[in-house]
């Protein structure tokens, strides 16, 4: 599929067919991920990926905004390694941008949900999946093939927000 | 360019030829950036654009490896709306995150150069530009024709860094 496309066609996506998503179409996506920029390199991610569906119904109950979870192919739960404040928050967002857009490309919908930096929504991902110290919860990504379209209308560019030169 | 292909070839490009970059390869990346998801659907982002080569040189000099802006044929900064701690900084990095894979779509090498949370590094930023109080300079990406490969051997997928079901 066309990158350009791909980037402004992604949208979120809630609701999914009963279609599987193949091992090798979650090994792109997490090699997507892991092929996003990070300070000095880093690479400051990890990554839980959550077929079983009495576990996928766990987390739809776990997230305030994920109950398309209980329903979904799959969730991949993105982990950063917090160690020091630095940038690992914006390693970890660029490497789950990068996932949702590899599952566009494949045709697979998902949806973002934010966990950090809201500790009520880390701590029982902390303790579901036995996150040990040091590692935090960032975003819960839930996918699947979408019963629902990429191409609707959705945001548009805002020239606004686009200054020449200074502000 | 094929989407999966250009989300494995992105890598940091820090030396570019004198081809200027058209204005409308410029929108092109900015309408990427803009069509990130966020929080909320809050868009909490701004840009400023850099074309003036005397202003280029300036940022050159305001960013500790951020020389390459010298030569290069523009630069964006892109800032945050940071009016709340929430989720600014992940919507600003998945912004930039898909601006870097616009370019390379184009055939734009990039280089994304932190700002947040360095205040050491925003502050200059933050008077050369004339930035408002509550926007935070998040990041510089700097942009040109590469004049080095995009395909030269990067890094590569950690099965290490994949969990199953759980940690």
């Amino acid at each position: 599929m066309d990158a350009l496309e791909t980037l402004f066609t992604r949208r979120s996506i809630r609701k999914y067919t009963e279609q599987p998503v193949a091992d090798a179409d979650v090994e792109t996506m997490l090699r997507a991920a892991m092929l996003a920029p990070s300070a000095n390199n880093r690479q400051p991610w990890q990554f839980i990926v959550v077929r079983e569906r009495e576990r996928l119904k766990a987390v739809a109950g776990m997230h305030p905004y994920g109950e398309m979870a209980a329903q979904a192919q799959l969730a991949i739960i993105v982990c950063g390694e917090a160690a020091e404040p630095g940038y690992w928050i914006q390693d970890c967002a660029a490497a789950t941008e990068n996932l949702l857009l590899a599952a566009r490309a494949l045709g697979i919908g998902s949806v973002w949900c934010g966990l950090h930096p809201r500790e009520e929504r880390k701590t029982p991902f902390k303790e579901c999946f036995n996150i040990p110290d040091g590692i935090e919860p960032f975003a819960m990504v839930v996918l699947g093939y979408p019963a629902q379209p990429f191409s609707e209308a959705g945001k548009r560019v805002q020239p606004a927000k686009i200054h020449r030169e200074r502000w």
